[in-house]
């Protein structure tokens, strides 16, 4: 962020009167621009327990399997933009059961919210964004080829809570460790 | 949204290549600047039964009582960012109990996520944001004087909870009713 989106002056890094963080503000007009973390809104879709997965047409990470989810849109809902991804991503029409997770990713400020929803229909295909939309009971689940560690903890969750007999919200945060390789930790908060 | 915040040159409104609404592009540099929905995150701070409320000291809504909330920060936790509104707005310290709330505010963009959380102690105090702190049982609460329909919604789930000695999540959605006056209606979601 260099410029100022009102008025096209350069901006500069302070902390503004009265704030306590660095901002990007307009010495010309005076305008904050504040950057807030963005929501990812999505489903874990359920047919007679298997889970609707999505292998990815797009990068990052494209040729794994990811839950269909995105970010959330301006003027719609959490709920709304979870079927809509659901829609883009797999062509699939869904009811939302329920919240099952809120994963907060803070190392690149995104806060996932994952919904469990049951298949209307099973007249479902691969999206634009999509190679290939499969369901997977638990034995057949690609762990080796998820695209991200928040949906390898979503589907974990789920498959427990399938075995307790008992579903219940999952919340926790999902940090990158130091070092080279993509390697996370999980910390579980309270729901 | 005017002008491009990576290179100045004036911003057009069309919807890019594979995509499907109106967005904020650079005509110059090709940047397309996508803006999202916001994350209200607090807490519904107790202490025996009594909820801890601000009277507000900036507008919007000034002199009116909230709960401790504010926009979630990049690089944080929504349980983080939960606890430092109710340390800069309350001088107030809490444990995070449970995730009680998940309301989205469509009309304004925004969602609401606020947890229950136990006061550590009654060592509170006016934040810079506040004119006034205190403890409200049921009877006592100001409803007349809340400053914000989220509000009013959660504190009624908190003691409607509290009355039937069973904690669990609320999901809603509050929209803005057309004509004059603030008039809102709120439609319960599937938790």
């Amino acid at each position: 962020m260099k410029y100022c989106t009102a008025c096209a002056a350069p901006l500069e890094r302070r902390v503004p009167e009265g704030d306590d963080r660095v901002r990007h503000v307009c010495p010309a007009c005076g305008t904050i621009h504040y950057q807030n973390p963005k929501i990812v809104t999505g489903t874990i879709p359920i047919h007679e327990d298997r889970v609707l997965l999505c292998r990815r047409a797009i990068e990052p990470r494209r040729g794994l399997w990811t839950a269909p989810a995105g970010f959330m849109e301006n003027a719609e809902t959490v709920q709304e933009g979870a079927l809509r991804e659901t829609r883009e991503e797999a062509n699939a029409r869904v009811r939302i059961d329920a919240l099952h997770a809120v994963y907060n990713l803070p190392h690149i400020s995104q806060v996932y919210l994952l919904f469990r929803a049951t298949l209307l229909d099973l007249d479902f295909s691969p999206g634009r964004e999509s190679l290939e939309v499969r369901l997977f009971d638990e034995r057949e689940i690609p762990w080796d080829a998820l695209a991200f560690p928040v949906v390898i903890e979503a589907l974990k969750a789920y498959f427990e809570d399938l075995r307790r007999g008992h579903f219940r919200l999952h919340m926790g945060d999902i940090e990158r460790l130091p070092g080279p390789g993509r390697r996370y930790r999980i910390v579980h908060t309270v729901p």
